[in-house]
C-alpha cells in the first residue's frame, strides 16, 4: 500500500497516520517521487483497509497494490477449479451445456423439456422454482414441489439440475433437491443468502449482478469461497446497457478477464443476455469461441405457452442443431493457442 | 392492450390469439391502421400478461396501454401520501432531514452524533447495524446489539429512527427496534425480503437499485404496497454510471419524474450518491430545489475513524450549516409554482 | 402510424389533430381500444414526424410502426450488401481479417508491419493518419504524410487500406490515397462528416458511437446511404460500459441484431473494444463465431514503442496465429445452421 | 509518476525502462513498497506519456501523479475565469439565464420568442441554425440565414446570442454572427472542430459529450485552451443512461465536480437533458442550488409547432416564472456557506 502525503501535511498530521499503520502492525518506509512524499506500507495491510486514510488531513491519495478478493484470486490458486456437479464436471477444459425451461410449469411440460434437453445431448438441467420477478403480479414460481418436480425429471432423465434459491431461509430445502444451486443478478449482492449458500458447502452458480463489475462479482464469489465451500461456477448473463435493442447487455470479453483473474470456471446465459430466440445461438457460438467453460440455454417445448421469458427459449429442435454446433466448435477453439 | 398481427398472420394464427384473449375473459375490436391489422383488447387485460403473445406466429407485437404499478400510480391516488415515522410527517409539502453515521459502531460515538444530528435540527437518526458490504472482509455491522443501541440513543434525543434490514429473518426483531426499516439499492429486487417487510406494516424506505429503472423502482413498492403495507417512502441514491468522478450517478431528474408517476414521497441521500463530503452540501440543496421530500445525510464526528463511507460523512458544524441552509431553501423552494 | 388520444381529448383537440394529418397528406381511420380511442393513420406518415403530436392537447402518445433508417433496413433491401474495398469483397459470407497498427508512424515500421499483416493472411491494411486523441497533447497523427506512407505500403504488399478521416475538409484528398475511409466512434454523429463522405461515393467503414444506440448507428449510415453512396461496412467496437475492466464493453450481440436488421455488412474490432492484447484472440474467436462478416485488429512489430494504444497491439506471431484459427473457425461457423 | 516494477523484472527489463526515462530528461528514485519496486519520477513525465511503459516487460503498473489537463485545472489557475459573452459575464458569482428555441426557424417566431425571452428576464439568446440530427430526414436548420435571423433579433432585444457551430468550415461565419459558439454533444470530441474555435479566440460553450466523463471534458476544453482561447464555458447536458423515464441522465454532481476541478464556468442545460417541459423547472432549480453559474433553457411560443425537440421547450410564461423563481434561488444560494 501506498500513502501519497499531501503538500501540506504537517509533521502532526504524518505523525497520525504512522501511528495508525504501526498500531495496525505493518511496516513502512518514507519515499519521494513527483516531488511528493509517500509512505510505503507493508505486512498485513487489510487491517488498515477499515482506516479511512484517505480522508485524513495531510493524505494525498493511497493505492493498493494488491487484489482484493484473495481466495478467489490467481495468485491464490493457479490451476483452474473444477465443480462437480453431480457427477458432471464443471471447468477444467471441457464444455457443459445447461439447458431447460425458465420456470418450472407443471410435470408433463418439465418431463418433456427435460426428455428433449437430455436426447438433445445436454449436460445439466436448469428450471426455475423460486423465481424472482419484476412485478409482484407476475407467475414466481411453484416453489418446493417445482424443485420436486425438478429432483423426479432429473431422475428419469439422468440429469444433474440446477435451480436458483432466493431466500436464506430455502437454502437447506433445496440442497435436498438440486444438484447445484443458482444465486441470480437480482441476488448476486443478497449477502446473507451468499453467506448461507457459503455453509451448505454445495455447488453455486453464481450469476454476475447488472451492475456489478468483475472485481464486484468475484468479491460476491469470495463470500461463498471464504465460508469454505469452494465449489463456485461464474456465471455471465448481460448487465444493464442504455439500447434497448437486446434484453441486457451481454459482455463476453468477461470471459477472458475472469480467466486472467481467477481460477473459478465460467458459463455464459445468451437467453437471459439477449432476451430474444434468434440471437440465442449467435451469442452461445460466440461465448465458446471465446473460450467459456459452457453456457446455459433456455429451452421450451412451447415456448408460447412458457409462463416466463418465453421470447428468449429455444424450440427443441433448435436446441438440438445448437448443441451440435457448440460440441464442434469446442473441439475446434479448446485447441485454439493461446496468445503468445 | 393492443395487438398488431404481422403481415403473413394466417386465419388460423389469428384465431389462435382471439382464443387465448376471450378465454381470459376480454372483449377485442378488430382494428385497420398503417395498413396493418390491429386487435383493440378490453377488459382483464391483466390476465393475459402471462400469455407470451407477442412470441405467438402471427403476432408483430404488443402494446400495453396502462401502467404495470397500479397501487403506486398517481392514477390509482391522486393525493401524495404521508408517512408517519415515530410522529415525523414524510411527504405531503414538508422538508425531512435524516442524519447520522452510516454504521453504528459504539454506544459513545453513536450518542455524540445522535445529539449532533438532533441539534442541528434534523428530523430523524439514521445509523446502520447491518451493513451489506462488497468485501466478505469489510465491517458488518453489530446486528441486533447495533440496533439497540439505536433504539436507545433514539429515546435519548427524541429523534425516530431509519435502519437497514436485509435478511428476511431479521424482520421480525427489526420492526420491534427502529421507526423505518430501509431496504438498501442492493436489495431494491430481494422481493423474498420486501414481502416480508410488506407484511410488517411498518414505513419502509424503498432505496432504488444500482441499475434499477423508475418503472422497475415503482414495481419493487408495489410488492411492499401489495401486501396491504402503503407506509412507503422511495429514496434515491445514485445509479451506476460510467464516470469515477462520483461514486454514482446521482439522478435527480427521478425527483420530478417519481412525482409524475407516484403519490409516494421521495427522499435523496446525496452522500451514498457522491461518495464525497465536498459535493454532499451542493446535491443536498439541489435535491431540496428539486421538490423532494427530504435529504438523508451521512454525519460523523469522527469521519477519519468511521468503520465505513468514511469519505462522505459530514461533520457536525457542516450538517448545522446544511441544515440551515435547507431550512431556508425548503421555504423558498416550496412556494415555487408549479409549471403553467 | 397510432394516435392514441388522451381520455380528457375535446372535440377542438381532436380537430386539430385531424386536420394536421390531412395536411400531411394522410388517411386516417378512429378506432376504439382499452377503452381509449385512437387514430389509425396511414400513408405518407414520415411528413408528420417533425409535427409533435404527442405534446399537442389531447393526445396521450403516438406509436410508430416502421423503422426510421428505410435505406439500410432489410425490409428495403433483402439480400446483404457486398463492398468492394479496392479488389476486396466485404460481406456476403466471407470473413475478412483487417491488421495494421493503430497510427502510421513511419515508413519503415510501417512496412515492416505491413509485410508481417501481409504475411499472417490478412485482406486488408489498417493505419491511423488522422488520429483523434482524448488530449491535445498526445500524438495526433502524420496527416496526408502518413496516408501517402500507406498508399506505398498497400502498393507494395498488395493490401488494399483502411483509414481514418475526421474532417470534412480532408475527404477529398483521403480518397485518392486509401481504398475504404473509417469514421470512427467519436465521429458518427458528425454530420457534416458522414454527408461529406456519403457524397464522395467511396467505402466507408462505419463504427458505433460509443453511446450510440443500433438505431441509431444505423441512422448514421442511413446519412451516408441517403447521398447515393451505398458502399458502408459497419464496425462494432465496444461502447461505453462502467466497468474498468475492459477499455469498453464490446457489444458482440450487436452482430446478430444488425444481421436482422439490415443487409450493411459488419466487422468487429476487439482491440478498442477491450484495449488488452490479452483479451484480442479470444474476442476476436467470438466475432467470428457470432457470424460477424470479418475483424479489425491492430498488429505491430514493436508494441512497446508504438506511439498509441500500445496495450492492445499484437506481435506479428500472436496475428498469424490468430488469423490461422479464424480461417478455420470461419469455415466451421459459416456451415452453422440458421435457428430453425 | 511512478513506474511499479513486476516481481520477474529482470536486470535488463529495469535497464531498459531507466534508459527510457533518462532518455526523456527525467530523474527516477528506486523505492521499496509492499514488498515491490517501485521508481518514483520525476521532472518532464509528460513526455514520457507516449512511451507505453505499463506494456513493458518487467513492468506492472504504471501510476500519475497528476491531472493531464493543465490549462483547465484548478492548479494552474485558481481564480475562476469570467467569460465576456457580448458584454454579458458569464462565471465569477453571477446566475446567467440563457434562453430561446431549439432551432430558428423564420423571422416571426424567433422575434415573437426573443422578445419573450427578453421580456422574462433572461440574459442570452440562444437558436440553433445548424442542427445536428439523428435522422438525415429531420429538419437541419437553416444554416446562415438562420445565423443571421439569430444576428437581428438580437440587435432589436439587446440579447446577445449562442449558436451551435459543426463544421471547421463554418467557424468564420459563424464567428461574426454569433456572441458564443456552441460546440454540441455529438461534437465534443470533433477534435478538428475543437481547434478551430479554439483559433477563432470567440467564446465557446462546450456540451459534454454523451458518454464523456468529466475528465475527458475537461480535455476537450483543453482543446480550446491550448490555441490560445481561454474563453470557455462548460454546459452538462445529461449523459446517456439506461432509463426511458428522461431523454438522457442529467448528471447534476458534474456541477461541484467541476468547481472542484477547474476554474471555468458551468452552466446546466436541463432542456436537452430531461427533454420533458414538465421536469424542466424543476430540474433548473436543482441546478441553481448546486452552484452552477448559469441555466440554459429551450423556450417556444408556439411549442406544439416547434420543428424541433418540442416535447422540452417551455412557454414564455413558464419561462417567465422560472426565471423569476431562478433569480430568487440565485440570491438565497449564492450566499450559502461552503462546507467547513
Amino acid at each position: 500500500m501506498l500513502i501519497v502525503l499531501a503538500s501540506d501535511c504537517t509533521p502532526g498530521d504524518r505523525q497520525r497516520v504512522v501511528a495508525a499503520v504501526e498500531e495496525a502492525g505493518c511496516t513502512w518506509t518514507p519515499l519521494q517521487a513527483g516531488g511528493r512524499t509517500l509512505l510505503a506500507v507493508s505486512g498485513a495491510v487489510e487491517r488498515l483497509r477499515e482506516v479511512p486514510l484517505r480522508r485524513w488531513p495531510g493524505v494525498k491519495k493511497v493505492i493498493a497494490l494488491s487484489d482484493a478478493y484473495m481466495l478467489a484470486s490467481r495468485e491464490h490458486q493457479a490451476e483452474p477449479t473444477v465443480v462437480n456437479v453431480g457427477g458432471v464436471k464443471v471447468g477444467g477444459g471441457g464444455f457443459v451445456i445447461v439447458g431447460g425451461p425458465c420456470a418450472v410449469e407443471d410435470e408433463a411440460s418439465l418431463r418433456a423439456i427435460g426428455e428433449a434437453v437430455k436426447s438433445a445431448g445436454a449436460d445439466l438441467l436448469r428450471g426455475g422454482a423460486y423465481k424472482p420477478r419484476t412485478s409482484p403480479y407476475a407467475f414466481r414460481g411453484l416453489g418446493l414441489e417445482g424443485l420436486k418436480l425438478l429432483r423426479q425429471v432429473s431422475q428419469e432423465t439422468g440429469l444433474p439440475t440446477v435451480s436458483e434459491v432466493t431466500d436464506p431461509r430455502h437454502v437447506e430445502a433445496c440442497v435436498g433437491l438440486v444438484d447445484m444451486l443458482q444465486i441470480g443478478t437480482r441476488n448476486m449482492s443478497n449477502f446473507d443468502l451468499l453467506v448461507e449458500v457459503g455453509k451448505s458447502g454445495h455447488p453455486v452458480l453464481l450469476k454476475r449482478g447488472q451492475a456489478a463489475t468483475i472485481s464486484e462479482w468475484l468479491l460476491a464469489a469470495e463470500y461463498v469461497l471464504a465460508q469454505g465451500n469452494p465449489h463456485v461456477v461464474l456465471c455471465e448473463r448481460g448487465v444493464r446497457g442504455f439500447d434497448p435493442a437486446t434484453r441486457n447487455l451481454l459482455d463476453l470479453s468477461a470471459v477472458p478477464v475472469v480467466r486472467a483473474r481467477t481460477h473459478l470456471p465460467i458459463l455464459v446465459d445468451p437467453s437471459h443476455a439477449t432476451g430474444h430466440v434468434g440471437y440465442v445461438p449467435s451469442m452461445a457460438r460466440a461465448a465458446c469461441a471465446a473460450g467459456a467453460d459452457g453456457v446455459m440455454v433456455e429451452v421450451h417445448t412451447h415456448p408460447a405457452a412458457a409462463l416466463c421469458d418465453a421470447e428468449q427459449a429455444l424450440l427443441p429442435e433448435a436446441f438440438t442443431d445448437l448443441v451440435e454446433d457448440l460440441r464442434l466448435l469446442a473441439k475446434v477453439t479448446r485447441s485454439a493457442r493461446p496468445v503468445r
